[in-house]
């Protein structure tokens, strides 16, 4: 790498730090980026700065979102009265590639890990309650991960709900048990979608 | 795709355009850069700029560089008579990595490949010639790939520069033939600059 301009090896430096990437491909990266037209670097670089100032979290689903409220919880064609529970924002977005569910989402942050010390103040629970009492929703589905903590996760907020005369769904067995929701394909999401269970 | 914000769309689809970076590993990318801190984001940002600002080809061997002369041209404990002349600057790099030459470089912008359209002027063939006329050297390391394009660029450089009296020699064999400088292992370039041989 010394063998390299100052400026290079900072560029190779920083890109190997991203997942994946290691010093070679680095080096062929950066030599890539050295070729191609200046305004490409600029965009390159200004969709990374500006993707860091850019993106919040959806101050109603807690999404990704480029301003207060996210796409989806603008978009008056959807049923806002459905709600899809999710452990992450990456959750949602391959929900949403499955193109099977027109609701709303809530996005916990994660999901209950008392052996890491995750617990349920560490989770968007209250968020959650808040917008089934404020009566906003009528349907929710359980839609955190099918492992040992998702369940833990769906089953205690299946608890916590039971006297809100909300109705409550836990998605289908669809989903491989102990699978992680984002590397699911589109049809077995579907699938779980179609046929969740009342709890 | 158009699951995400504006922001992180922008982001991959301009990360999906690095070599070896599909759309997949771009939201990989993507959704890493969103999670680490923003002074890291802002660092890799603009280390992409500068590059594209400072980097330029040395005046002199027209190697990369971030400023008139590389640090090669500039380091006065390099032997300054001794050039070894390559077609791009990843080979030079490649050559400093083996740790086996000492002198400068002259780095030609390519190798002819009259198929293609690239002819003497194309290279920057003039300018290896001034070097020697001005008397800066006494012997040339031909070291242009062992293709037939390298080869025919060496034998091209050797009849212009037959009357110089300047000494010629082209690396050795242990190049594999019909390889790629910038992709050759260490002790194979190492071999190809010891064993070289009188044109």
């Amino acid at each position: 790498m010394e063998q390299y301009p100052d400026s290079i090896r900072r560029l190779i430096r920083n890109l190997a730090k991203l997942p994946g990437v290691g010093e070679k491909t680095a080096e062929r990266l950066a030599i890539h980026i050295l070729r191609r037209p200046v305004a490409e670097a600029r965009d390159l670089a200004e969709s990374i700065t500006t993707v860091k100032e850019k993106v919040r979290l959806c101050t109603r689903c807690f999404g990704l979102s480029d301003g207060a409220l996210c796409r989806y919880c603008q978009d008056s064609g959807r049923n806002e009265r459905l709600l899809c529970v999710v452990e992450q924002p990456a959750d949602m977005i391959a929900i949403e590639k499955s193109g099977a569910f027109n609701g709303l989402y809530h996005i916990l942050g994660g999901a209950l890990a008392p052996m890491e010390g995750v617990g349920p103040d560490d989770l968007r629970l209250n968020e959650l309650l808040a917008r089934v009492r404020n009566r906003e929703v009528d349907e929710i589905i359980l839609a955190t991960g099918t492992g040992v903590e998702g369940e833990t996760t769906a089953g205690y907020i299946a608890r916590q709900l039971a006297d809100t005369g909300v109705r409550l769904s836990r998605i289908a067995s669809g989903v491989p048990v102990g699978g992680d929701l984002k590397y699911v394909d589109k049809n077995t999401l579907k699938c779980a979608l179609d046929g969740r269970h009342a709890l």
